[in-house]
């Protein structure tokens, strides 16, 4: 099913890190909702076009399923790190209920990726090229520091 | 008042981080219920002998109030290392809803402090002395890792 966001064909869906966010966010979902679903429609909630996202009020508290897509979203970015590097990443992520918060990964002792959330409500990318832009600049900078703290990676 | 588990006149009282504790205790009352209670009083909760111990069941969510005095300990520790390094130490408290999780400082892009919780319900110490025990361990702990690599906790 092509969504209005993505296309059925396209071949972002076929990148080794957009595969990966799809299995985190099928992992998520207990009760088989998405079995019939597609990769598109799965993947469907986090392209956010400035449309999409001026119709998502920041009111209330972030639901439980935005928050699922944020956490599916920094462990497949701890999944490449730690192929990239060989090291065990693990992503933390604090939000106070009003979705604001912090998301971090670590390896070893070192903190490999740092960012404040905000308006967490709206959190997703404005196209899957960006979402791969995104995640290849922090994957980037994420190893750049390992290479530099091999040691403290390695406590 | 003297409670059970902490002497009004005891000298431990006055020690810079049972003071921090409570200083941090109190930030968290917004609604003026320790105004008028002693020291003593306000940490009294954390103080959990065998016998307090016992009788806390660890079934159901651990509520707020508990939960808020991880907090409190955790940042009177920032504090202190803080104080101690001349670094900017930053903690963040993730638990489950059901009391597991992990509690760690962060100061520039080191961890400094990394702490499985678990039964966060029972979060507390065997005594006074006890707590001042932990304290200095996991401070001392956290200030070698920083002299042994400085740059990373400057970046």
């Amino acid at each position: 099913m092509t969504t209005d966001v993505i296309q059925e064909n396209s071949p972002l869906l076929a990148h080794p890190f957009v595969k990966q966010v799809v299995t985190q966010l099928r992992s998520t979902d207990s009760y088989g909702t998405y079995d019939t679903w597609t990769d598109c429609r799965v993947l469907d909630p986090l392209i956010l076009t400035k449309e999409r996202r001026r119709e998502i009020p920041v009111i209330g508290d972030p639901d439980d399923i935005t928050i699922s897509r944020v956490k599916a979203f920094y462990n497949a970015i701890s999944c490449r790190i730690e192929a990239e590097c060989g090291l065990m990443a693990v992503p933390m992520i604090n939000l106070t209920h009003e979705g604001f918060g912090r998301a971090i990964i670590t390896v070893g002792k070192l903190i490999v990726m740092d960012k404040i959330l905000r308006d967490v409500h709206r959190f997703g990318f404005d196209s899957l090229d960006k979402l791969i832009e995104e995640v290849d600049k922090l994957t980037a900078k994420a190893l750049t520091i390992i290479a530099d703290h091999r040691a403290v990676a390695e406590l």
